[in-house]
């Protein structure tokens, strides 16, 4: 009877912790469905600042921006934290025209980021079509002298689409040194995208010191299948112009805004995404929306009057896009510091619509946190899997082993935009946005409560 | 030792199975994701013909491309099935003025389905401002010779948009009659929708006739928002002009075409969206999206040598949007031949990214479907609830109690569109539209080879 009793103690007692659970993380839904400061703040840092790659004049303009934002969000305190980022500029308009046999047509081309550019005059070669590295090491002895131009299609058939990006975005990071292994004189990479538009996407390329630093740009996809139609019937020039370089570095910083916990103020939980973008677009999806859904957290955490018992960062981190040096400083400064740092969260998939969160953490950690599912999945976030978190909290994992998750909005439509001119605020939902926001709040506030 | 090796030869045959229901659907889904035609069809179907609204001239456009469209992706038969049709026609510009101390502004309006014009010179009288049925109740005193404005907002904190459309859309539905009891001359009605801009939301409203049938309109978000805020600071008139109006009833048709079973050929499978919009829009998600993916399910089903063990009808239906006539008559033209219906599917919430089923049927059945979920939610549809079919395949439920699920893709987009002149073939994603035909095809497949 005795433990009967104790059971029955024990269920209800653990029914209205539920419940409980389930009226806050109601409230902090309904603060953030209500109050939300994220599309107005996304609306400044896309519109206002726009594109804000490391080391640009943006990039200070973002910085301070955040800082205010925070502060305004509600932080307790809101710092600046120093870390070289390198310098990269586009240096001018990207440029690409094909003559072909009928005549000359210019194609819709940028520059990859980190590439170098062409000398003043550009450069013109004869282009060699190849769709994979298979296929350019069996034709290395024509690659000489020529613009190699890898048309690698993404996977559409596979329905998770930054499984295809993983599978497309090497053309894009080693195709240029591995074309100049072989004498090429530049490089036309197929924009790693499914998109029914031309605009070409950008990102980081990688050059092995090995090989000469080849010009190399990327194509929007109506041009990448017109130009493959011509190379099917006749030879094809390409003339080229790109303008990149590096600058010296610059001091960027980590803009980050804490709320000191009541009980364990010595435990951290960091909550971000990156603040930096892509010069050539206004940086919505990636990562603005990250961003500003960081700061709504913050916000609809004081908002609602909750008094966090860990101690939670809010962290807009620099340089992601080419460097990770913001995510690599963050994580030796609080190994130099001896902090604790006992979960990360990051928002770097794009402002769509909620479905999950992968998680990177032990299989006892997991377990845990799939007893919230039902809690949370009515926000959206339905789908908990192992595996994820995000480019800036790596180094807390590498450094403290740090358990992370990264949120895993609808994939669909985030390669119509990344890395391309199109990722502007228009490209985001406000609702779809918000309801990121929602579920970060939710997950933030249950490792908050009950740790892990 | 004998009811061991039974257990594991069922196991590894039920393994069996299951891989090759696993492989059955990724051949289907490769099919869809590499070959579709459903985006360039939406694209015929919005571009080429456009709004085609119950009696419309592009309403025997739209059938007699749907019909083509059918035989194409390769149905046994095709068919046009007769109903009358309703014929409600707009008239002409919706025009609303707002007439302020400050001076007048045009508001962007556009008049309710199915109401009825002000007469020539149009009506001017001025406006009582209510936010629900409890407040007209509470001022009906005031009502006589009043436009009624009815601002009630969509629940933002619905996470579920269709819930938040159901709580608002009896204003819509009812507003009119309601307000002409107490003697109202028109309605003014706040858009069903929590858009960021401006465009009205039209819909079908329901004149009870024992009140006069007074004009009526929807307003957009911010002229709404701009009208209360006006009507807080002094009185405001509006003039109307709408032209709404009845002909007479049209033949019009629900197109279907059809797959024949191989073993049950008497079971029969309904899949379908509905092939009618409302005037003001392309109709592109509601419900081109609907129509393009059951033709894509027939496509692929054909294109991967799938044949059916039951019948499979795949239906454009006519009129949903003021009257529902093409759903009903299929029900009656079902039950007056004595066919069998076993299961029925809908997609009529848009062409965006697929999340889940909702099933009216009985609990056993829905176990059943359940047994599913782990085949399909690799596309998508990880989500499987009880409620939900579809307008069109109501009346096959209601008639012979047939099972049905509606596709549930993402809400939050839905309202952004809906009736709306912004709901065009650019605010339909390719690869979404794809994959709700994906699951949609799964679900069919399943249900043809397993029964309910």
């Amino acid at each position: 009877m005795k433990h009967l009793l104790a059971a029955l103690l024990m269920l209800a007692t653990g029914s209205l912790f539920a419940q409980s659970d389930s009226a806050q993380l109601r409230k902090l839904a309904q603060e953030i469905l209500t109050n939300s400061q994220a599309y107005n703040n996304l609306r400044v840092l896309t519109q206002e600042i726009g594109g804000r790659l490391a080391g640009s004049p943006q990039m200070y303009l973002a910085e301070d921006w955040g800082s205010k934002a925070l502060q305004i969000a509600g932080a307790h305190s809101v710092w600046k934290q120093a870390c070289l980022v390198p310098h990269w500029v586009r240096g001018g308009e990207d440029k690409a025209t094909a003559i072909t046999p009928a005549g000359k047509r210019k194609l819709d081309v940028v520059a990859l980021g980190n590439s170098l550019g062409t000398d003043k005059k550009g450069l013109k070669a004869p282009v060699l079509l190849v769709h994979s590295f298979d296929e350019l090491e069996s034709k290395k002895e024509q690659v000489k002298g020529k613009i190699v131009f890898y048309n690698y299609p993404f996977n559409n058939t596979m329905v998770r689409t930054f499984e295809a990006y993983g599978d497309a975005s090497k053309y894009r990071g080693q195709g240029p040194s591995r074309a100049a292994q072989y004498g090429a004189v530049g490089v036309i990479v197929r924009s790693m995208s499914h998109s029914t538009d031309n605009h070409p996407h950008t990102g980081a390329t990688r050059y092995d010191t090995n090989y000469a630093k080849i010009p190399a740009v990327a194509i929007g996809l109506r041009d990448a299948d017109w130009l493959a139609a011509q190379l099917g019937a006749a030879a094809v020039e390409v003339s080229m112009q790109t303008h990149g370089h590096f600058l010296p570095d610059k001091q960027g910083h980590n803009i980050i805004g804490e709320l000191k916990g009541t009980e364990f103020p010595n435990e951290i939980i960091t909550v971000g995404g990156h603040l930096d973008s892509w010069d050539n677009c206004e940086g919505a999806h990636d990562d603005g929306a990250g961003c500003v859904q960081t700061i709504e957290v913050l916000r609809a955490f004081r908002s609602i009057g909750y008094q966090p018992k860990r101690t939670i960062r809010f962290v807009l981190f620099a340089n992601e896009e080419n460097g990770l040096r913001g995510g690599n400083k963050y994580a030796e400064e609080a190994k130099a510091k001896g902090e604790k740092h006992v979960f990360a969260l990051e928002s770097d998939a794009g402002g769509f619509t909620p479905r999950g969160f992968g998680f990177t953490m032990s299989e006892e950690q997991f377990q845990k946190v799939s007893t919230w599912r039902s809690l949370i999945a009515p926000y959206g976030c339905s789908e908990f899997s192992m595996g994820g978190g995000g480019a800036d909290i790596g180094p807390l994992n590498r450094t403290f082993k740090t358990p992370l998750a990264g949120l895993q909005p609808d994939s669909q439509r985030y390669f119509d935009y990344h890395h391309a001119r199109n990722d502007t605020f228009e490209a985001v939902n406000k609702r779809e946005l918000e309801l990121g926001a929602v579920n970060m709040a939710a997950l933030i506030w249950l490792v908050d409560r009950y740790g892990l």
